[in-house]
């Protein structure tokens, strides 16, 4: 019996996201729902002959990319991994592809063992509308200012309790996390915001988007921010960010 | 009235070309066929409250791209160009955008007028599927060396007889044509084809670079190339490129 990690890239527009987060009211679950992990399943199953059980390390969102997804699944065969990779990826839709495949320690959990995650959003900061971008960018055409979001994005970074950035859905009651990194950064016609953390909640890194755009864009005086961490209330902070905007560098470990 | 010049901006992915360019086998032209044309004329028809006749630069084939398409039409409306062209952007879906509006003169034609046009061919060379950039790259996992290419791009740029590079289709009995440029670079890792020609026949583009990449796999030699534009012979020249990877980048008056 083989761990084997799994790097995987992927155009979330179509999927319901890495894994169906909350069951349609009244529907079974998975019933009808195309997600990542699904279809990394399906092609598994059809070359093994068998089915695997996959962990991911980030659920992301439906219509949230990645290129640095890590997953894990235990492997009887003793197939050599760089075939298995390439028949994965030829039977995987154009919009997933695994990038590598490697050898991992027999008890590797790749959401339980990361060390931090690595997030993109990408704010399209352009009255022209994007096209070729326009699946993986939130297009933004009204004027917005980096100072403010910068300043707002000191009161963020940190090991903070993160309340009032969890979006109903998460239920996780100890909502204090480490960013280890928050960046706003201006790239072209683009601004990137960087996010790494220790985890996150719910939302939490669209709810973090959402809330400096209220900064940017003169809504909200940079310490706004501060007074939304200190409240606890999800109602005290900015709104969360369309999801195309998000993408999942990396994971460390 | 006005003649007003349009710059277009699409992902042709789910689009039967800029104008439907053959009739299916039996069925009525346009038929239930999308296409970018037909798009732009049905919201300007919302808009306008009128029909009307849009010509364009460059007929795209179906899964073409284009970042710099013109066009025109006339407007018997007194509307200002700018609120015309905030309205087409918000009725038009997200893979069709309006660039730029503005005043023609009235005998403006934009095909007729163009001296040139710029087309971008974009070949994804490595053994990493792509991912966020499926929709817009030919993927081509095996070796491909630039410096035949090159060498071999030298016997097509100029004034030429193109015969052997227009498909089938395609009906034009005069096919000498000027490539003012013809160039193959490497960036990051793709390569990008270059190529900007007085006009082009049905398909030469993607005919140029399916030619070209014969060249630089070491299927053939880079004197190859010359013999099959003398030849004057589709089946003498290589395969045609698949559309994704072609944009059509700039028309130049």
């Amino acid at each position: 019996m083989r761990r084997v990690r799994m790097t995987v890239q992927y155009d979330g527009t179509a999927y319901h996201g890495w894994q169906e987060q909350r069951r349609p009211e009244g529907g079974a679950v998975g019933a009808g729902v195309r997600t990542v992990q699904g279809t990394l399943l399906e092609a598994l199953a059809t070359i093994l002959g068998c089915r695997v059980r996959i962990e991911g390390a980030g659920r992301t969102d439906a219509g949230v990319h990645a290129l640095g997804q890590v997953a894990a699944f235990d492997l009887e065969r003793e197939m050599p991994l760089a075939r298995l990779e390439a028949a994965l990826n030829s039977r995987l839709p154009p919009d997933i592809a695994v990038a590598d495949l490697a050898e991992a320690p027999p008890t590797f959990r790749p959401s339980a063992d990361a060390v931090s995650k690595h997030y993109r959003y990408r704010l399209w900061a352009d009255r022209a509308k994007p096209v070729l971008e326009a699946r993986y960018v939130w297009h933004w055409w009204r004027p917005i200012a980096l100072g403010p979001m910068e300043e707002a994005a000191r009161h963020l970074a940190g090991r903070r309790d993160f309340a009032s950035f969890q979006s109903r859905g998460g239920e996780r009651e100890d909502t204090v996390r480490t960013l280890l990194r928050l960046e706003v950064a201006a790239r072209g016609r683009e601004i990137h915001f960087d996010v790494e953390g220790d985890a996150f909640l719910y939302r939490m890194v669209r709810n973090l988007v959402g809330t400096l755009v209220e900064v940017g864009c003169g809504h909200r005086p940079p310490e706004w921010v501060a007074a939304a961490v200190e409240a606890r209330d999800r109602c005290a902070a900015g709104p969360c960010a369309p999801p195309q905007g998000l993408c999942l560098m990396a994971v460390r470990y």
